[in-house]
């Protein structure tokens, strides 16, 4: 999906959110806030949210220099979803119907915001009430169909943290008909995403291949990622898309895509035809954008 | 107070909503945003936030040449308030303490959004609703003492529809000792607030002298309103300021003024020490901002 002027107020937040977190100083905090809204103004609208997104974060990198400024709450984020890992896999493991169970997680986990200001209890809460909670859009069954056909996985991760819940997910996946599953984490520090420092503390690498795609979007803008990336995106069976930012840069390309993610904001909604906070697993048929779930 | 940068994200908001209500033409849209981005770039933060939203909706009746996008919204507003004066006023009449009631009369027309979306029965459930709502920062005492020595009350209108609450208050205070009142509202239009037309639908100069600010900010600028209302806002003996952008222009003023308001942002509440949404009744002593009730 392409960027929208709804979009800009958002940028706007974000830049000053991570610009109070850098630093104390107005100063540098104005100089950030009119470096991004210059960039702004010169932007295409042929861009979707995440590349224009990756743009704005390396102007704020580019002006105070520094290249991970959610380096300490990734770790945070990582270190919380591993306490709930074992309790999410015996639930798992006694389930009926393991696979979707997993599959809650997996999308749970990216419902969840694991910031650092949260106590333990209260994500752990989060994560268990999401379990019980609707799936407003739901082609799992058309999943588990196209599982039974799939002999390689292209998994597109997301956020620190959230992908404890992805292994989980990869775990039960990896139990049906064994497929190779190709783990991709971000190529480099953006925002609060998973880069290869955090699959390694998941342990990621027990359940698949894991690579950087080879650029810092919060999103996979084929275009930008490296050829072998965008190489496996074209002959996996299946793609499974994590997270709101994979979805805007995804939900044009015509190929086997399982959307799973949280609905974060009024644009990302209003496209599924769904209310913010809704969690989604949505199938994108191969010829196109699938129309029979909306 | 002095605008900050968490303003932005929010003029961006403001003006992409107003540009919305001007046409469906996404090309004009993107003037108009990129218009006012271009302005705030180069504004100063020694203004008030009303200050700069002057500029800011200047900046979009430049590029549109609209003058006043809210008009028929206003209408609205005008309509649906005077379908709950006599009501309220009957309320007021049989209350034990009709004063204090109309005062939060008065600050529910503030805390409710006369939105056209809405039914009247969701606004006559709110206005009720509200009525009954704790009001955070209580000076009504101080109130009452002050108007005892007050014989001229500058009244500094807000939003159209409101200032029929305003004036159910109005005719309470004259009651009292029935000081010479006047009643202030903008100098030309500016978002939904309230102007000479307004006033005069309210029947508000059946009860107080009604005069036009000479400036079309959302709140009261005093170095830019006409010679006259600087002159009554120091000759006064009491100003009584409605709603945010009021209090956002004069909260640093040397005067004694009442502050009847909703905290409608983050910003403001902040500096408030209360939650977005609660009521507010502030003094604000003659000799500078008042500490006793905060």
């Amino acid at each position: 999906m392409k960027t929208c002027l709804d979009c800009f107020p958002c940028f706007l937040n974000q830049t000053l959110n991570v610009a109070k977190i850098i630093t104390d100083d107005k100063k540098i905090h104005h100089e950030i806030m009119t470096g991004v809204m210059g960039k702004l103004l010169n932007i295409s609208f042929d861009m979707s949210p995440p590349e224009v997104s990756q743009i704005v974060y390396s102007t704020i990198s580019e002006i105070t220099k520094i290249k991970d400024p959610y380096f300490k709450e990734k770790k945070e984020q990582n270190r919380r979803a591993m306490e709930l890992y074992q309790e999410l896999k015996e639930k798992i493991n006694n389930s009926e119907a393991p696979l979707f169970l997993a599959a809650r997680v997996a999308i749970a986990g990216n419902i969840i915001d694991l910031g650092i200001n949260r106590k333990m209890g209260d994500v752990k809460t989060e994560i268990f009430s999401a379990l019980d909670s609707p799936i407003t859009i739901n082609d799992f069954s058309k999943f588990e169909e196209n599982l039974q056909q799939s002999k390689q996985i292209l998994y597109l991760g997301d956020n620190a943290g959230e992908i404890v819940f992805d292994k989980l997910f990869i775990e039960e996946i990896k139990k049906k008909k064994n497929p190779r599953v190709i783990f991709v984490v971000r190529g480099g520090p953006i925002i609060n995403d998973a880069t290869m420092d955090d699959a390694k503390f998941a342990g990621m690498e027990e359940v698949a291949e894991v690579m950087g795609n080879g650029f810092n979007a919060p999103g996979t803008i084929l275009s930008k990622t490296s050829s072998i990336i965008s190489d496996l995106f074209t002959k996996s069976d299946m793609v499974i898309s994590k997270g709101q930012g994979n979805y805007e840069s995804l939900s044009e390309e015509q190929k086997n895509i399982f959307f799973l993610l949280k609905a974060k904001c009024q644009i990302v909604a209003k496209e599924l035809d769904v209310n913010v906070g809704d969690a989604i697993f949505k199938h994108q048929h191969q010829e196109g954008r699938s129309q029979d779930s909306i």
